[in-house]
């Protein structure tokens, strides 16, 4: 059923991959759907799907804590998507790979395993303006718990991290500085090698938000030179409830564990407990086990495609879309970088973003309309919402040209 | 291919339910396999691996962030779980319901969310001997950061709560307490309704780890009078990843937010934000939308054969077992509470249980043997290990059987 992406020529062949994405020969109101909500979540190739149902049909069992053969395959299943997603980050140590629920809870998990305990009155927590909920939320909380603050560094119009200021507000009482790999409304690319160099001299770990990058991009964690990275599997075509954080091993030594449950202890008494080593310490309870069946089959056949290809014909289709956009009269598109992934945040002048969404989903399209979980970027370009279109590998030029004539349409319902 | 339960003659149709688990019909080392390991992980019906499976094929989207169909189908399917979950436990409004990704986050919120910013230095947290870990740890790691202790009301030698000994350390010092519905490692039933009563007298809230019990017995959160329920989903056919935590709207209100995130706010801004109401509040990020697919037709699935047949047949299963397992020399059964769920904790004089159970998977028989999660437990017994059958409504008679010829060839190979 699922085609080989590896056999296939270059340049990518769309439709033999769209032919792996069952929901994609959906109609939506009669109409042939046109998924451009991939930043929100992606969808899933044939095989994800099928690694989850195999699970559950053959090798469904409970991980870590039982001698019987179910048991060893389930564990097998699920210690092998902790190798596969360190080769897909690649870390240095499978025990870096901190196997999670999703990107949120990874940087949950370092907002009250690793900041909680550290940070104090005085100290300051220095993220972006342009950053996910997820990564200024958990920080707020820590803050209000600790009597440390959380600052932002500015972005300029065009999208873009204002790299000398983010150096600038690197002082002494930052004790953690928090980036977006990739923006979720703005596509902007952020110089993480750099930053990460910066927060390197003067001895500020540094966490990258990859949600959006990991979908879109080779991650080399070592390369970038950052201390924690954080992926959510639903984004890169795996099930939803699936993620990992990865960090540097002398971080995860120094912390404490983050929930408390089975399998994350060596000894339990009431008198005191002694904790398993990492990663194990952060992963108590039992997982979601047939979603990191998938986990793997979502990094197998992202591999099979090759990050290469997949990103020269995103790219492609990114300039495709925004010089389509532009022909629309009265858009303004929030999100000009110079590197950027295929994301585009947009308005037309005169028309509610929300109501705009609802008119192009009756056409079949299917974009994202809101504040995309991030308020201040929104205060900062001084609208209360945006339009946003992501595109993932498996669209095509086609679908863009529907979209455009779907706005049209709608532009002229509404104007 | 699924049955209607609905439609069984009373009694239970063994045959035909067990049709309907495809991972039931499975050899192990080339015998039928028989699992006695349902209190680690249950099996899943077809229909619970089905509405996994449409989801991704169907209306795969992100929830409650976009205005577009897929969107709005997805969130139906996500809401209608919760739905499904406040009936199930009769819950007095679907607001008291957060879904979570298993017991072990259900607890881990409370830890963090209703008791981390409530207690201090000479207040207590009262649990039971028996607990699970899950039970355990987290209260340690409240305590531990706010100078709190830990306490653990005794059981006895049948592996009941003594329950006045429970009543009389529910000093003015505790300000929770918590305890299991049902014992992983021995069965019992706690009194709930009885610890409830005593506990509201005293104004001490009091959580309930329902793990074990929602997969044997009709619950009611009302009826009990407690405060707090946390259920797992993959011990009740549901898929891994999936579960909830129920609480009276009082805390819940009470309570900050525990992971900090998208969707759990009104507004974010650097001076200040605001969370949503409960559930909202408590679900930040994406959910495990598709396991929760499958949670409402794990629901719907014991509905259908409803807790009365389930529990006769069940309770009959565990008298058989147990019977013959005392045909066993040298056998010493752990549990012998008055009213227990289909779990038998034993040992065969002379074996160690981790070779058993690895001789018993070789004869196709899954037990779980080692400390099942409970130290102390284990401790109070003065063993370092137990094996463990752990029986489900798709387990027969012929299945206990097989399971006892096995155990006593393996018996003979190790005495």
């Amino acid at each position: 059923m699922t085609a080989k992406p590896e056999s296939h020529a270059l340049p990518l062949d769309v439709e033999r991959i769209r032919a792996d994405f069952p929901l994609l020969a959906r109609t939506v109101h009669g109409k042939p759907l046109i998924y451009f909500d991939n930043a929100n979540t992606s969808q899933k190739p044939v095989s994800v799907i099928d690694a989850v149902d195999r699970h559950y049909r053959e090798h469904n069992a409970n991980v870590a804590r039982a001698v019987h053969q179910l048991g060893e395959e389930a564990t097998a299943s699920y210690e092998g998507a902790r190798d596969s997603l360190a080769r897909f980050l690649n870390a240095s140590s499978r025990n870096e790979v901190i196997l999670t629920s999703g990107t949120t809870q990874s940087i949950n998990l370092v907002a009250y395993s690793w900041a909680l305990p550290r940070l104090k009155p005085g100290d300051a927590i220095l993220t972006t303006v342009m950053e996910h909920h997820a990564n200024i939320v958990p920080w707020q909380i820590v803050a209000e718990r600790t009597g440390a603050v959380v600052k932002a560094a500015p972005i300029d119009t065009n999208g873009e991290l204002i790299v000398e200021k983010f150096v600038e507000m690197l002082t002494p009482d930052v004790k953690l500085a928090c980036v977006a790999h990739v923006s979720n409304v703005l596509g902007t690319v952020n110089p993480v090698r750099e930053l990460a160099r910066e927060c390197r001299k003067r001895g500020i770990p540094l966490l990258v938000d990859g949600s959006q990058a990991a979908p879109h991009r080779p991650i080399d964690v070592q390369a970038l030179g950052c201390d924690f990275y954080a992926v959510t599997g639903h984004k890169m075509l795996a099930p939803t409830g699936t993620g990992a954080l990865w960090a540097k091993r002398e971080h995860l030594e120094s912390m404490p564990p983050f929930f408390g449950g089975g399998e994350m202890i060596r000894e339990v008494r009431f008198d005191g407990t002694v904790f398993a080593d990492p990663p194990h310490r952060f992963e108590a309870g039992t997982p979601n086990i047939a979603g990191f069946a998938g986990m793997t089959a979502a990094i197998d056949y992202l591999n099979g495609i090759g990050f290469d290809r997949l990103e020269t014909y995103e790219q492609g289709l990114l300039a495709y879309a925004t010089d389509a956009l532009e022909s629309v009269p009265g858009v303004r598109i929030f999100g000009r970088a110079a590197e950027k992934e295929p994301v585009i945040s947009f308005l037309i002048e005169g028309a509610h973003a929300n109501d705009m969404a609802t008119l192009l989903d009756l056409e079949g399209v299917a974009v994202r309309s809101g504040h995309h979980c991030a308020h201040p970027l929104m205060q900062f370009f001084g609208v209360p919402a945006t339009l946003r279109a992501s595109l993932a590998f498996y669209n095509t030029r086609a679908e863009v040209d529907g979209f455009i004539r779907a706005i049209e349409k709608v532009r002229k319902l509404l104007l």
